[in-house]
């Protein structure tokens, strides 16, 4: 039942199955008068674009964005704004296979038992591909925060186990796992490798950042900031745990540790997450998203088919060994919209 | 901005501040003919009572609840439940003194900083006294879901670093802390009682099981169950991190290892913890929730006036040590009522 | 399913049942710090109360609202605003004779159809008694729209047959009709007794003014201004038509006619209704809305009862002969919802 | 503020500009394994097509309706369904002459008011080329209610104030004005002619009639399904006016008239209009919908430009002379998804 919207002023629809005739998004709710073109969503498709290094998939997606409406010489209008993917390197063919299979991980399964049909080619709405439309849709959140002021950043914290050591934010840009630590991302990409040829897959986690967002965000008791923003982040698909500030770690820490002290110059800490109460308190807003491991692999798995009976299955095709880095613009643009949105809500009482 | 509302078919509507006149609810969108008592909201209520153990605040609320609207002859009538509970034990007076203070941890800053007045008694609307509104509408949807089959249990897995070690479901009722593992328990409360004479406060994990959910509740891409479970969770004032299935692990897992293998019996194993895509897979929903320490403590702490000026702080009054035990049933109430949103929703479309 | 919601930012949630325990309302999203007393509610509510003059309903609530939560030494705090208005006068007695019986125009067939249970005391949920909740809610609305100099009037332009002839606003408040014509309102109260004398009801027409609207409110292309208007007018139980500006006239007019010309000093004419493309204009809202006449009448009528037997029916107890002048307030009442709630919405964008 | 969703369950989202790009739809909430083709889309589309008979706007839009997502192998999935529509036959050019001038009746003037900027090609977003996505998502609500038994008819029933006198069903489809009465359409046909021959444009009423609803549809106390219907209804540019059942003559009846007998056989009347206290009883719904003449003529009008000048302008281009009967496809459009919506809504709490 119509899950495909999500915000309350800033409202975003996405839609589109990944071997259809494109997918897409309507933005409805964005203000007027922004400056905005077909470029500005095609900078940041770009980044999440399959085919550009190694360790991703070699599906040749162009990836390009079409904006049908909502703009008028070059600015919004305050109508909604349609934006249209088409899906150009689309071979169904390969999926023939996995028809009647239920591949381990994948949303096979249960989107056969929800709706007793489902779009078998390359996980239909369940792939990966939809969130191309979020990132096209983050792209103009994007520009209604950068007017405030406000910046997203995100970067691999951890992949295939190997965890960021000394934070060297500069780096970020250096490498292409968009990892802060050019040591660490020299011996992630091994792992990657690694995993590669097992036919396996890797997990990791992302860390994101915002910097610059004003104290007053978020609308308790339902609709705190933290709370949306992890709706947000779980909702895409390979998350499996979301953590605001100290996050887990807040659980093994007494009150006078975890409690951040306030001074004239503002918090002296910020275990907090730039998060109080559900309300952003000034700080940056600090999150970190677990992503599971890609669930095609090449290695064999035990499953089932449509009518029950075991078999062993093989997940060939053109897969990513890891989600990352190509969910890090995906995260940003998922915390963009929040933001966007939650500007948008406050402006409204003020 | 309107954020005490949640849920889109089975609504649930939360208000009242800590020391007002008195909580409430309203549920909308409850079936009819469901048989519901005040009894049954009683019941769940005084599971989160204060003043039922030393560790725990000894405000003395009795925690009634009247049904105002929505029931007939002891049934739901499909009209909206209205409950009030009021606040019996209110001593305001013991708020004076922080009327122009910022206590680290709580929303005081945040709440003055969005709304530019506040209503500073134990909290205002920020207070945990809220959360008897939720375990009020849970009562109710548990009602739903029960009805299908489906059970909640939510235990105490890590208190002050405190990790259950060996998990035996039978013991959660033999212990005041709702843990697993008497041993841990036992432990749990030593760290309890430590940090209480320290005049600190401790932080945990909850676990939550769903049992008996049927495949097919979620709905992609937005409002997947777990994206829904993560803001449910999340907007409890203390949940700093919420993982699913496996959570922050799966990030180390490859995915020949993270992927459940399916069998014509079902799932071999539940890394998923019972969700894929977004939609139940029929297995146990597993869900984790970190809990910050108590934000309330009696050790001095640095803060700030409401005009910007440096003090040192001591939150005196009666304050739990730990969320936990008193936040598990708010958690089930949270989660039940997503289930019942979501299982009305695939109604919808069934 | 969960209809007891209205608006998007400027939140009303309505329950109660006729001769439940009370009635109420929940507004969420009201602005904070605006001057909120039990008395403003109170003002409005005694314009809708039963038992002020001949021709209505003797029975003599006293409808006494209490704010409970949401405002703090005097203001809105900007969380949600819960006010409960007791059931005082309840005589549900009277009502035993209708239990198993379908009342013509009321709502107790189709009630007992939809929900296969019904509280007959009263019409329950369905019961005039429901816009108590509303009044409160438009009361605060009003403080709302108040302050950006917008004001609403609405008064009696047609009442069992007779119609204003010669339009003298200050009139309004000169009769208890709240007609601004002292002739045609002694006419309309001697049809009123006639009415009432045959155990008969009338019906009329209630029209609403709406003065100092700025321009730019309304979010086509669903949520028009007079669409929402349109939808809150009509989920008034006794409306059954609703005319922006010329109404139904302005089928029966040319372009030439209809289409208001613009001057450099505003509109010439105003057949618009202070709405085009469903955006305000700056003009006046004018807006009528056809109250058919109370269903509750002495003379005898055809009827079944639940087990489909035919059957005579008399309604007797409390009934008012018009719901003219007690539902003008209750126009107002939504018609400030609405304004309230576009405002809000506009200013998120702006 | 994002006005451009509507429905809770089956939820249609419409973007678009008259002479952009496109225009287009996405429906949200669709049931899985309904038969959908392209071809559903386009016999409705076909229906509201400019440039098929004389009175008509001559711009040839072909309205080719393309479905980008959401089905599979010629059924949906359950996933939002995309319907893309070229504009094919724009020349903007036509409009640079009103750039700077604002049309009477149109919504040059609020859109400026309100955004602050517009697309002046064609009337932008505020053009009845929008109604375009509407009738396509009609096109599947209808595939909804019609598994259900239920079905929608409009026609044509008053016309340049020619009403309907002798109303024959089976005649809607024997003149092409849709009118239930042959000298009633030839007659309404002469208005046109004399209409247009003189520049000006004429109003009308259109009657819309559903048969087949079971009872027991309708959310009090807000979204009631009149109120519902009023809101989908009055959301059409054109419309000024919305009647239920007897509508305003219900304002002039006695109670004893109104109110509908109840006999074992059903309604012996239908005043209600098949509706009552917002929720369906099994009799036909019947409602009217006033329709205002099209505000382009071109006879001069005096209006103003952006900079507040007085001017004489007018209308020339491709225009209707009335909304009529084009617009009842848009009626039977809204009637279906409202219908629809409530369907599923009754689904999810039976």
């Amino acid at each position: 039942m119509s899950g495909n919207t999500t915000g309350t002023i800033f409202k975003v629809t996405t839609w589109g199955e990944s071997h259809g005739k494109s997918t897409g998004v309507v933005v409805d709710g964005c203000p007027p008068n922004i400056p905005l073109n077909e470029s500005d969503i095609q900078r940041e498709l770009d980044r999440r674009r399959p085919g550009q290094h190694t360790s991703s998939s070699p599906r040749k997606e162009e990836d390009i964005a079409e904006i049908l409406s909502g703009t008028f010489e070059g600015k919004t209008t305050g109508t909604p704004i349609s934006i249209v993917i088409r899906n150009s390197d689309v071979r169904s063919g390969d999926y023939d296979q996995i028809k009647d299979l239920f591949r381990p991980g994948h949303g096979d399964f249960t989107y056969f038992k929800k709706y007793g049909i489902r779009d078998y080619r390359g996980g239909g709405r369940a792939s990966g591909r939809e969130t191309a439309a979020r990132v096209a849709a983050g792209a103009i959140a994007k520009k209604i925060i950068v007017r405030e002021g406000i910046e997203t950043i995100a970067y691999t914290l951890e992949l295939g186990s190997v965890r960021v050591e000394n934070l060297s934010m500069n780096d970020i840009g250096n490498n292409r796992l968009l990892c802060p630590d050019m040591k660490a991302a020299e011996l992630m990409e091994r792992r990657l490798e690694e995993a590669g040829e097992r036919g396996d897959s890797l997990g990791g986690i992302v860390e994101i950042i915002v910097k610059g967002c004003p104290p007053g965000l978020g609308e308790p008791v339902f609709d705190k900031i933290d709370a949306d923003m992890a709706k947000a982040l779980m909702s895409i698909g390979t998350v499996k745990g979301v953590g605001i500030g100290a996050g887990f770690k807040a659980a093994r820490m007494p009150g006078s540790k975890c409690n951040d002290p306030i001074t004239p110059e503002g918090f002296a800490t910020n275990n907090a997450g730039g998060i109080i109460a559900g309300i952003t308190n000034g700080e940056d807003i600090v999150m970190k998203v677990a992503c599971k491991p890609i669930a095609s692999i090449e290695k064999p798995q035990q499953s089932v088919d449509i009518h029950g009976n075991s078999t062993t299955l093989t997940v060939t095709g053109r897969h990513d060994v890891s989600v990352i880095p190509r969910i890090i613009p995906v995260c940003e643009a998922m915390v963009s919209m929040v933001l966007a949105d939650h500007l948008l809500r406050q402006k409204a009482i003020s």
